[in-house]
């Protein structure tokens, strides 16, 4: 892991659930001497304060922005885009802007050939969240553990994947690199199809069923209380790599339930199997 | 709720993780004088005792059972029938018999004929349980605040009922009563589902995705770490009723892969938005 050096200045862009519990974690830590909330709300930044996730707060992005040296963009990711490049003109010179949105490729799509040659953008997902949302349900600890996955393009600088996984571990988070690309896929498996699969089978369940729902549903259907307008846009920004895994799954489910109208027992077991094995080795 | 009443003996055929977490709850509340468990394991029974599920133990379910006067039952569901049978002849007359089965119309089924005019037996199904198994596993709090689903027929006794139902409100339990088939129906929805859902979901992820599953991927697969022998005898047992709450999810799931691939945010709305909804009724 790279040593932790302190930041004067970090601006967060957006200051909910994860870029709250960012800035909790920045300053219970003493890694960055400021951390300046940007948000659209009065009341949301106002929350963020009194959690300690930020030491000032502002609606204006162009002055939010204009003393930092790192920019975290935290907002849904439909307007990651036009935040990097917005962010880009008024952040001082050699700031290194990144995100925490769960979809890449789309939004460096998006970016091509709007950023000057001095702009620095690199994007990053940490892989931590939960259903709840708002500063209020921030947490210091949130990344603690966890994994962070930076997205480097042919354009990006080695200095700043150095700086930006600096960044991320001294958060506590270990940091992994893909292309945005490989994270799309990646992401649409372990996170995106999770979120389809809760849906649709909380969906599926009848209303006079849900008193008996116990553990085994509950958990199961977790995500599915994640905030809709959020999730209908990642889904959409990730949409093909979204449907290939779906398509898997619904194959696999199609596998097991025509084993068990067949009452083939070897093929039920085989599935289930390698189901358990899988979850197993990641408790 | 009923009050509680003291029993002299209960007998538990089975004391892994449901079966010991009964004993647990007799034993911790004082409502049981004594309770016997019947194993075909020494290695098993012993740690029941050590845990301090059971008072004594026996491999031998006809000296158990012989001064029972409620005997529950908790093997897996393809063995419940024949050990009805074989405890309605062995234990005193009066002695009320159930089980923990997951399934009920199939054990019903498989009884007919084979008890005598004085057998009293009526199923339970306590919703209740983990993917852990063995009574290491067992949990004297298990059923606290939790339901337990009782099964009568035609032909039960109203006297029976009222039994069953005092002794699991005295574990800490509600008791909802329906007939064998709405329970098999049911737990198809609830329990069932989700267990092929999330095998499904953990079989179709690739390995080399697994080191990046975070909480959301945890959560929807957790039950998929459940006993694979246990699962195949229940899912079969229960086919009918899984088949059509899978087609039910299948349906769901397509249309929801549908919307995305056309770009329907209205759908997609529509289905997350009742997800969330049923989701949070019961947080």
């Amino acid at each position: 892991m790279a040593t932790s050096r302190r930041i004067n200045n970090v601006a967060i862009v957006g200051v909910g659930m994860i870029g709250g519990s960012i800035g909790m974690a920045l300053r219970r830590r003493g890694i960055a001497n400021q951390v300046v909330g940007i948000g659209q709300r009065q009341s949301t930044l106002r929350i963020a304060r009194q959690r300690g996730a930020i030491s000032s707060s502002t609606v204006n992005l162009k002055r939010g922005v204009s003393e930092a040296d790192l920019v975290v963009i935290c907002t849904p990711v439909r307007t990651i885009p036009d935040l990097v490049c917005a962010t880009a003109e008024a952040a001082p010179p050699g700031a290194l802007i990144t995100d925490a949105g769960s979809t890449k490729t789309d939004i460096v799509q998006k970016l091509k050939g709007r950023l000057g040659p001095g702009a620095r953008y690199l994007g990053s997902h940490p892989l931590a969240g939960s259903e709840q949302s708002g500063p209020q349900n921030a947490d210091a600890s949130l990344l603690e553990g966890r994994t962070v996955i930076v997205t480097p393009t042919r354009g990006t600088d080695s200095t700043d994947r150095r700086r930006l996984k600096r960044f991320w571990n001294s958060l506590g988070a270990r940091v992994a690199e893909m292309t945005p690309s490989e994270h799309d896929r990646c992401v649409a498996a372990i996170s995106h199809l999770p979120h389809l699969v809760a849906t649709a089978l909380a969906s599926s369940t009848a209303n006079q069923e849900l008193p008996f729902a116990a553990s085994g549903w509950m958990d199961t259907t977790r995500v599915a209380s994640g905030d809709v307008d959020m999730w209908i846009d990642i889904l959409k920004e990730n949409r093909d790599h979204v449907l290939k895994s779906a398509r898997r799954f619904e194959k696999l489910m199609g596998s097991l339930c025509n084993a068990l109208q067949r009452n083939d027992t070897r093929t039920m077991r085989r599935i289930l199997q390698d189901a358990k094995q899988k979850r197993d080795s990641i408790m």
